[in-house]
């Protein structure tokens, strides 16, 4: 039997109750990307000798009555920022391409391993995970599966479209503003920004190491609770995570939304939104019966801070390679980084003590309300190659523009579950629940509800689909 | 009976056995800063009619047999960056002189106030405590106690030199990157700076928030202790205290220093200090039979780490006033705040991600060592007006550099008791005592040893004592 197109969880049971094999799971998923990557330009390498033996030692464990994992044969591939054993971290750059194989995994993709999970490869990215296009000079821009002239989003633009292709149920991506949310929305994907500091992110190339977060993608809300849940718990090598108790959300995202107070952020997430987006987070809203708004209060400067720090702080990161060999940097995006090197610390402190004031003003939003839902990008995916688009009459450039509804809320470390909306015939659309930090627990209820009622799905993109039968 | 001149421990049994009444002894202190302080220009103001109050009310408390608390009837005095109800915070500027008087007392007043204390007055600082040498050009110079054409250091120069000439027994302060510390040394006082986030500091005006820590200055271990005692505990208004529980010292510092062990920072530590400093280490050494050396790597960076990190933050809190009153600001420090607010903001992230690196470095060595012992300032008092000063051939600057050995410690917040080295014909020295984060108590328990022991003591300067008599 095929389980090419199947979502994880279906692949653990078809492995686990012998109606396939891993090492069957695995080949399959190899052969597809060999045949069908080319279209959508996800993998920038395969692990192929590494996945048979993971899913070989899987199908092992099982033969020997072993438990093989939550995640048992299920194939999965990663960013190509994060570490894996053997291979270069490119993290989309040219001038990366040139360091020594990583020596070890990144702590992420050692909890997928030790799951059950099998790597079978890296994803494309925006060079240094700065830009929501994926239009990577270097490597080639990601094809968005429901239009291959259309762009994935960004920055874990690979990510997304390796999932909404049906080439793995399962991938991992980071979200520092949105790179993870955002190339959910355009793919139609479910995907998880985990609060900040709640996900290891060692082994992981930073952006902004004040608001880097680690996230994942998949077409149901089942998958993406047990890959979080798989790489949950406090890590010596990321001390951020030391910080809280991680408690599994598999177990508890059936309860429901009874008693869950939630609303629709307003104002700033309605006038830099579509028509078409705006009503998704309505018929969502309907059907979990929200009524309230909130406003948060100077989420335009909330952006703007965000922008700031991410430029200053990727800029301190690539200062000495900008000295020596600026001319080997993504063309789109190096004059921002020069920029933030440069720029006036005064800015840089500014943003950080308006930080703290945002955090209070939301926190206390939080007390009347768990969860807020809003637009995860202004608008459905761009065309490739598009320099400007309107939105509401807004010019804005899709590469810096289209992460600004998700970066107020990444700015001030928030969990947050992009939703997907996909309508035959549209571009897929993706919506942002919101929790308060550490409740990554609500974000899973509100999504298993939306999904539950059939409002909320991930299809594999229909061409993909048609190609794959 | 005379008090003017007593430790505020025995003022307190004075008080409270009634061989004196609080009414009376705050009379005395307000007398004697109304006579004598012109010689050392500490006080910027005083509280006469607020301090008659807080006596009368400790002195209706004990006739009424009620407590009237730890330090019931110790004159006290503050830097004049705290709040003080009813009164302009100076923060040592000419521009803040227009600011409406503060609505409430800053945290540690309220606390020392809620302990007995009497406040009689505001003191003299370097411009919003950024410099070493309380040379204010507004407000003129603070005398050295022992030396009146000699600088008392700073930034807290008028809370050192207030209780080294005996006018009070107890004065706050603030440490960024020295200002206790040097003042304290240079005075002859105890002083200690706690750990970064241990005392509020909700009230008092920042120098550089990443760095501020609000202290003390006392004549006596005890003296020190009890004050420190009276300020700790969270404070909802300085969130950055809620991260510890806090035990108070006065219980514990007896204990000695048995099973401690105490080791003396090495090389960068020595090159920048003159043999009479070292040789006042190295007697606290002896007597504290430590033998041991540490070397903290790059101190060197520490120390310019701190420095741009200061000039950073200071710069973007007057930015705004930079833009439009730039001639108002103290000219031995306007440049600096000018080139903190435009330095490129790489340097600040570079900095501040060295601050984590040396954290760990030092931390490490504190599983070896207990306490560790250093100068608290390269040489003694530099005459008032001296540009350029040399330390083992260096030349440099004091209103910058004396604060060089003090730097690297606060860099990653240490808690830290200057004890004070005083010999008959010579100007003041002190010892840094310094122990790992939270660990205040061993501070105290060394201090304690030392004077104890007769090696250390703070004497109010001979001519300040001669004119009190």
């Amino acid at each position: 039997m095929s389980l090419l197109t199947a979502n994880a969880i279906d692949i653990v049971h078809a492995v686990r109750s012998g109606r396939t094999s891993a090492v069957d799971v695995v080949r399959e998923t190899l052969a597809a990307v060999r045949d069908r990557d080319a279209a959508y330009n996800c993998f920038t390498g395969t692990t192929a000798e590494r996945a048979l033996q993971e899913a070989r030692a899987i199908d092992a464990k099982l033969a020997a009555g072993q438990d093989p994992g939550p995640l048992a044969g299920v194939p999965y591939a990663v960013k190509n920022l994060f570490d894996v054993e053997g291979v270069t971290t490119l993290a989309g750059s040219k001038i990366n391409a040139d360091l020594p194989p990583a020596a070890a995994d990144a702590t992420a993709v050692r909890r997928l391993r030790d799951a059950g999970a099998v790597l079978v490869g890296m994803l494309n990215m925006d060079e240094y995970a700065y830009g929501f296009t994926t239009e990577n000079t270097h490597y080639g821009p990601v094809r968005n599966p429901h239009d291959l002239n259309a762009i994935a989003g960004g920055s874990s633009g690979g990510s997304a479209a390796a999932v909404a292709s049906g080439l793995v149920p399962l991938t991992l991506g980071s979200d520092t503003n949105g790179s993870v949310r955002l190339p959910s929305a355009l793919c139609g994907t479910f995907g998880i920004k985990p609060t900040f500091g709640r996900v290891s992110r060692a082994g992981t190339f930073p952006l902004a190491p004040s608001l880097d977060t680690v996230g994942a993608f998949a077409r149901s809300v089942d998958d993406l609770a047990a890959c979080y849940d798989a790489m949950l718990g406090p890590d010596h090598r990321d001390r951020l995570t030391a910080s809280r108790a991680a408690e599994p959300v598999t177990g508890t995202m059936r309860g429901g939304i009874d008693g869950l107070r939630i609303a629709v952020a307003g104002d700033y997430f309605e006038h830099y939104a579509e028509d078409d987006v705006l009503e998704a987070v309505a018929e969502f809203a309907r059907l979990l019966g929200a009524t309230r708004r909130v406003t948060l209060e100077h989420a335009d400067k909330a952006r703007a801070a965000a922008y700031v720090i991410t430029a200053v702080e990727a800029g301190n990161i690539h200062l000495p390679n900008l000295q020596v060999r600026q001319a080997d940097f993504e063309p789109r995006t190096v004059n921002r980084l020069i920029a933030g090197a440069i720029a006036p610390a005064a800015w840089y402190v500014q943003a950080q003590r308006f930080r703290q004031w945002f955090r209070d003003h939301v926190n206390a939003l939080f007390s009347d309300v768990d969860v807020i839902l809003a637009p995860a990008a202004p608008r459905s995916a761009t065309p490739i190659g598009a320099a400007s688009i309107k939105v509401r009459g807004h010019e804005m450039a899709p590469r810096a523009y289209m992460g600004m509804l998700t970066q107020p809320i990444s700015f001030i470390g928030l969990p947050t579950i992009t939703v997907p909306y996909v309508r035959e015939g549209a571009m897929p659309l993706g919506v942002q629940v919101i929790a308060r930090p550490w409740r990554e627990d609500l974000c899973f209820r509100v999504a298993h509800v939306l999904e539950q009622a059939g409002i909320a799905r991930s299809p594999i993109a229909p061409a993909a689909s048609a190609a794959s039968r």
